[in-house]
């Protein structure tokens, strides 16, 4: 397994992890000189916020791991398409490459919506890849949704 | 002074206090029931998290005291227009009402940029106060990087 596909399957771990917890199953891993600085799922319900999104935690944690609010030359791996929050957020902390699995037209920030990375207000750009893993990214979302109802 | 600008001069001063911290100068206070659940002031610095700006702080603060991810019928001011990530945050919490001071063409997310509670993905939009004490927030902006000149 080549190292992109290795890190969305870390992510995807992640997502998995999150539907046992109960959570929309969304994961995020950075990594950075080839290794995982930061690994997250979703955790809005157990932590109460609505901030806790796998991207934002990923970041948040290896921002504390650096010491160093930005990620300069870090990648993120996610398994949907980042919404405005997590978009924004990942252009703070100058994410350099953005990959992630599953499209989300309802709710992604990325290529819907406000698509942040093509306003002027946004100073920092990642490059964008989306669509790795995706089949088995939208699944996971999929299975835990029928699970639900 | 009336409630409206009761609530700001509270923002305001958290962003005086953020000021002196050495953080750039913006400041929060959520409010329901005409009380405030949550204050806070931009610790991205102190903190070292891009994602700790003054709104996030305040919904993470109101959300732990409430016990509950949605701040359903709560208020929130802020002196400067809020960022795309920010905008989204107050959207997802269901803020019922946000009150901003000083426009922000650069990196505001609401009136600027991606305009999030205008876009199809947003399925929750506050309404939208602007320009309440705009001078004095802005000034205290003006004055934040001035001094850092």
């Amino acid at each position: 397994m080549d190292g992109q596909n290795r890190y969305m399957a870390a992510a995807l771990e992640e997502a998995e992890a999150a539907a046992r917890r109960g959570e929309v199953p969304v994961g995020a891993v950075i990594v950075r000189d080839g290794a995982i600085l930061a690994r997250a799922g979703n955790r809005t319900r157990e932590l109460c916020d609505i901030t806790a999104h796998a991207e934002i935690l990923a970041i948040r944690a290896a921002s504390a791991e650096l010491g160093d609010e930005r990620l300069t030359g870090a990648d993120l791996y996610v398994t949907l398409e980042p919404c405005a929050m997590c978009a924004a957020a990942i252009s703070f902390a100058r994410i350099r490459r953005l990959y992630y699995g599953a499209e989300d037209p309802k709710g992604g920030g990325v290529d819907h919506g406000g698509r942040f990375y093509a306003q002027p207000t946004c100073h920092h750009a990642p490059e964008v890849y989306s669509g790795i893993a995706e089949v088995e990214a939208a699944r996971i979302l999929t299975d835990f949704f029928k699970g639900r109802r």
